[in-house]
């Protein structure tokens, strides 16, 4: 175990219903609850799983130390408060791998044990879940924008400081280049990027007035001339024209963070090109989401900062996951009231692809019933073990979700990139526990 | 100091710009740097500021421990790692307290020292107020849009982990009864609510099919009839006459989580009404937001659960918060560039009040040179001192900015409260450095 225990991160209610369960016996029925979204985000057409590897290692840490008892000790029985101090995770864990696409019912995780181990995760699984599928959903459209393109995540400020960090990784996951959060570097790794702000100009004001010159210098005497120069502070001709001066025409990159990007971008290309700085690349920023990264396309950019739409998921903050009882001691169950049905029924998947690649169905279908494969089409199982008897599995690898985000992304069929809202890229196929 | 370092939630140009101002000696100038929202989230008439403690906590905890330096070593120099060692926060903060409204271009915090101090306080300031303030000014609508109605905050599965307890926190300042987050009990002391999810009733399921009478009574024997029982799982009529069975006349409340809230409420209540269950409650939870709350005014609720909506800021989960370089050696600074003109210069405001007490203007002012009150009008003094010296001043009381919430709500002007879209509540007068 590293770091502060995870467990009080539940909702109140899990551990009443734990508290009634170990009285009547229940809790120790074993039982499967599935994770996953009735539906993706309106008009979206894959989603991409994140947080897998976050949540296996939250698990570890999901302990009632004393600290953590002596909070819940107001509203537990004694019984319930021996059970958390001596809870381990000893259940199962199978799902889809960090970084595969999923669709509208997709069981992205099922988890395996008694009902008391399980019924806890619930907020902490949704939590992770939730929010990290939601901001990589968000990014693959990003970074299927901006196609071959660098993208910088840059939107720490604008979401909870914890949550930027894992927005961060969940973006680099996604197929961005580096974010500018430090945490996530020292953490996951994430390559750390970023050079100046409009503060650092600004700073270089004296009684004689804005001194723009003298900050490049100052930025360039520290940082070498493979920097970037923000140039947008007063006039961006101006600025263009002071920066290549200070750092000459071997300068790394301008950065423009105002105004209508794409005209300014064709701007600056022509002005540095004349003044020799032929390499100098130009990087954009300024309330960027996928479309105006899109549209941004045709325009000398060579690589994009986005921050807010990012973090927030680009109208879509949360993934809206859920966490079912799909079975107990072996019989499906399910909710049956208004408009929330759910599906019992502990659940694998597949996904069915022509020999070219391209993906043309997910199949859910009951534990251990993997259904024939259609002809002249390849089955590729999704469900794979993440922890087993409590301990995770090996193969939770970050690179090797990165490489399947961009894996999937080229699967999808080619509506499937559309950023235009639509229906799911590819139908969901449920076999029902009965069939 | 208490709980782990604060320091890398920072972006790296901050450390590079320090690296660079070091050098040149520009980090040693004097400055202030200003926190504010160009704009309130689009259409909204108030904003509520929160974040204030949580900011003031963590800037205690901004200290780089040998584990925050060796992350950074790879790209600054020894003069600013040295620097970083060295590293508290000696400068002065003042700004508008926790829970008052805000409206664009309030002062929301200065902070002013010297650059090399100030500049590296941003991410850090504005991952903060802009999740927290998002998640406030949201909740401050839907407790308005409740009347006097409680309101349970249960969004915690929705956003990520460590975003939820402080989103509990918000509610809960923003006047939300208490939360299902356990952290945020513990941590913050936000009363934790909260009973049985529908897997509680699923999981009383045998080979002779579900069984809800028997969950109900597991809960009622472990909770007290005073508890409340999720009657939706199946059929809502049969699941009220089985609460009512299995718990009497004086069951505390039941819930419904789904189908039209509002014809079940009214079904609902008339049954338990019939079954002598006069005195039980109504509680209603499942997408609800602020317009779906005031839609429920007239029926015969008695609480609401509110989740996803709440940890999303109801359509604006970040409250855009920018923190700009102000003033530099006491001369006012600003950037130029299109649409992003800030304002120069140390500040402070006023707000405006009727005798009645209902608020007219915010008058955002010079550092130092408060303008005369209008005849009839009463001036209340909003920028307080936060932070002397590097430290926390005694007045950041939690229990006092949920009760600067409800009086700011009582003092907006009568259409300031409206839901609908429109613009903010009261205009803001800002008089310029040289006026």
């Amino acid at each position: 175990m590293t770091g502060a225990s995870s467990a009080l991160h539940t909702d109140k209610y899990e551990l009443t219903m734990l508290a009634a369960a170990l009285r009547d016996g229940t809790a120790h029925r074993r039982t499967t609850f599935e994770l996953f979204g009735r539906r993706l985000p309106e008009g979206r057409r894959y989603g991409v799983v994140a947080g897998t590897k976050r949540f296996v290692d939250a698990l570890a840490r999901f302990v009632f130390d004393d600290d953590a008892l002596s909070a819940l000790a107001d509203f537990l029985d004694r019984e319930t408060l021996a059970y958390l101090a001596d809870y381990r995770f000893t259940g199962d864990i199978d799902g889809y791998a960090e970084g595969e696409l999923y669709f509208p019912g997709s069981p992205v995780l099922s988890v395996h044990g008694t009902f008391g181990e399980c019924v806890i995760l619930e907020t902490l699984a949704l939590s992770i879940f939730n929010h990290d599928t939601a901001i990589a959903s968000a990014a693959a459209r990003m970074v299927s924008a901006a196609e071959d393109r660098p993208l910088i995540e840059m939107g720490s400020r604008r979401t909870h400081e914890r949550a930027a960090v894992a927005a961060a990784r969940a973006a680099y996951l996604a197929g961005f280049s580096g974010s500018s959060n430090l945490e996530a570097q020292r953490r996951y790794g994430v390559p750390a990027l970023g050079t100046s702000a409009h503060a650092f100009t600004l700073l270089h004001t004296t009684a004689d007035g804005p001194d723009e010159r003298a900050a490049f210098r100052a930025q360039v005497d520290a940082l070498g001339v493979d920097t970037t120069l923000l140039v947008d502070t007063y006039d961006i001709t101006a600025g263009v024209a002071a920066a290549v001066e200070v750092a000459g025409p071997r300068l790394g990159a301008v950065r423009i963070d105002s105004g209508d990007l794409g005209v300014l971008a064709r701007q600056v290309r022509a002005q540095l090109d004349s003044l020799g700085a032929t390499e100098t690349q130009i990087v954009v920023s300024g309330d960027l989401d996928e479309f105006a990264i899109a549209s941004l396309r045709a325009e000398p950019v060579d690589s994009f900062g986005v921050g807010t739409s990012l973090v927030t998921g680009s109208g879509a903050p949360t993934a809206g996951m859920v966490y079912k009882l799909a079975e107990v001691d072996g019989i499906p169950v399910e909710k049956r009231s208004t408009r929330k049905q759910s599906h019992g029924g502990r659940k694998e998947a597949l996904r069915l692809a022509k020999p070219t690649g391209t993906i043309v169905e997910e199949v859910v279908h009951p534990h251990g019933r993997r259904p024939e494969t259609p002809a002249g089409l390849h089955a590729r199982v999704l469900t794979v073990p993440l922890v087993a008897g409590g301990e995770p599995v090996d193969d939770l690898d970050f690179a090797a979700a990165r490489t399947r985000v961009a894996d999937g992304l080229k699967s999808l069929p080619w509506d499937g990139l559309a950023l235009s809202r639509g229906e799911p890229a590819i139908p969901t196929r449920l076999i029902p526990p009965g069939a």
